[in-house]
């Protein structure tokens, strides 16, 4: 990979581990390697723009990484918005591209509002079905403030991301209901579940409303894939590399969508940045439940995180550790 | 009201019927006209675009009914699509749209996706508060199939809308877990809940995940109202109009967002509607947990209540064939 790629890269997974969202951080670094010897993905892509109009493109990663991909997409999206208002990229033929959030909250700095979606290899059975069928399929929205934080919602589809379970499973702990079901489609509170052939649950599952998580997780795999021309729904390949994609795909990779409105292209930025001032103020001050556990606004927790990691240094845990020095080791690179 | 705004308004009406929402159809006439009494809306409204760009517009509807002016959007936000790839309206000063379906599947026939969006009066409360902020804000998203029926997902962000409740009261069942919370912010199944000051709950409760519904019913709020410069949050004024709006509002009545988007500013539509129909099939023959509860495709329901009701008319209950009775005399019309 050349050197600003692999910057960009670098870039990306740094800004999940500064964020707090460690599962997407350096800790897949040695994942993205064994993808690369298993040929699973090209390094060096020749990406391209395949169709396009004033507003939208769709674009062909020639098999590179999203972490690549996603942030020129968001780009591209971003010019579309200067000159018509809003910007929309389908993105094919792809592999992993981090936190959605970093895509979209490039937009931050025009004045835009970022959007940002991915599909991904199945662990989540749609409401009825005891097979895996869609990913976590993430959604992210980014907002604008003026002297408050941006409003950054990223969130996985599905009750609970995988990153939640695996958490658990170290500490040994039992799961909520509604986070996963069993091989057969019972409930169950066993972190383990999707080791035993279980499915993670769509958002809103065991409420009665499970349903609703199925649909959003179906809008995000179509948007990103059905009409990107990627992968879809079970046929998305695995992220591991021991894993091998399934023959007779139905389209190329795997999908992300990303978009950017020009807040200026509804009204003055600074009208909005006053209500969404006001909007963020209101908010934290709603009644609590409990005194002492104010309520947050979307992206909060992650900017408190930034904070406190970029003054402190990003904790690592062993294992991470240990993984990056075989990786500096195998390429002969100093630790 | 001219005669072409009504007969507008009665079809969105109408669709909600046919398509089984009971809760937004003509059940609702009466209240329109409360409010048309009470002098909250305006029937006779003088709608603008007040800022545009080629994929972009904001609409000050002039305090009209959403019902009427929404589609007006609908229209606007094709014709941007048709000539820049993509179209999306934002609207203030607005009164409740019906389903957000409708203005949505409008995109159908122009081989366009269609998204729709609104805000609506506080009923449900953020993670870790007691005070109803949020509307049960709904979002929809239709994508155009081939041989299949379109795929139509149109959700409130809250785990259930307000006539999922009115439902269980009818019957005296109790809810769900996740559904409700009561005036101190304790879980309930009490259908009746609402009635004492608690509250609705975000999509996802109760699994550890109600922050996502949370998010989800923000973004609805920031896209139709602190985009378009209407009333947002607590400040949603009600729709019910025995309730008098509060002061000092932030905005101007309540708020929508809609949006199309070319499929073939993507790839050529016939593509799409190959992969979409081969999406639609392999989900519809997903492993069921039930061998005899199928998998279903969000909007399937509604369209087979559509066919149904075409072919059998719309059962009415006695309060709503009461309800219109008395308006039909009310207004001197043959019932």
């Amino acid at each position: 990979m050349n050197e600003t790629d692999a910057t960009l890269a670098a870039d990306v997974l740094l800004a999940a581990d500064l964020r707090g969202i460690d599962s997407h951080g350096v800790a897949r670094l040695s994942g993205y390697v064994r993808l690369h010897e298993n040929k699973r993905t090209n390094m060096k892509p020749n990406w391209k723009i395949i169709h396009e109009t004033p507003s939208t493109a769709t674009i062909d990663a020639d098999n590179g990484l999203g972490l690549v991909v996603a942030p020129k997409a968001m780009e591209i999206a971003i010019a579309k918005a200067k000159n018509v208002g809003t910007g929309w990229v389908a993105i094919q033929n792809s592999n992993h591209f981090g936190i959605a959030a970093y895509h979209a909250m490039m937009a931050l700095e025009h004045d835009m509002i970022g959007i940002a979606m991915t599909n991904a290899s199945p662990l989540v059975a749609p409401t009825f079905s005891k097979e895996r069928m869609l990913g976590t399929n993430p959604m992210c929205y980014v907002f604008p403030a003026g002297k408050y934080l941006p409003f950054v919602a990223d969130m996985a589809t599905s009750s609970a991301a995988n990153g939640k379970l695996e958490i658990a499973q170290r500490t040994g702990k039992s799961i909520p209901k509604g986070w996963v079901q069993d091989a057969d489609g019972n409930d169950s509170i066993d972190a383990d579940e999707l080791k035993k052939g279980g499915a993670l649950l769509p958002l809103g599952s065991s409420n009665e409303a499970g349903h609703k998580g199925y649909a959003l997780a179906s809008v995000v795999d179509i948007f990103t894939a059905v009409l990107s021309g990627a992968n879809y729904g079970p046929w998305v390949p695995p992220f591991v590399s021991f894993l091998d994609p399934v023959e007779n795909l139905p389209g190329k990779g795997i999908g992300h969508f990303v978009g950017a409105m020009r807040v200026d292209a509804f009204r003055p930025v600074e009208e909005f940045k006053k209500n969404m001032d006001n909007w963020i103020e209101r908010f934290k001050n709603a009644v609590p439940v409990d005194e002492n556990k104010k309520i947050i606004i979307p992206g909060e927790p992650e900017f408190w995180e930034h904070e406190k990691r970029t003054k402190n240094g990003i904790p690592l845990n062993d294992k991470v550790v240990d993984d990056l020095k075989s990786l500096a080791k195998k390429f002969n690179l100093e630790f």
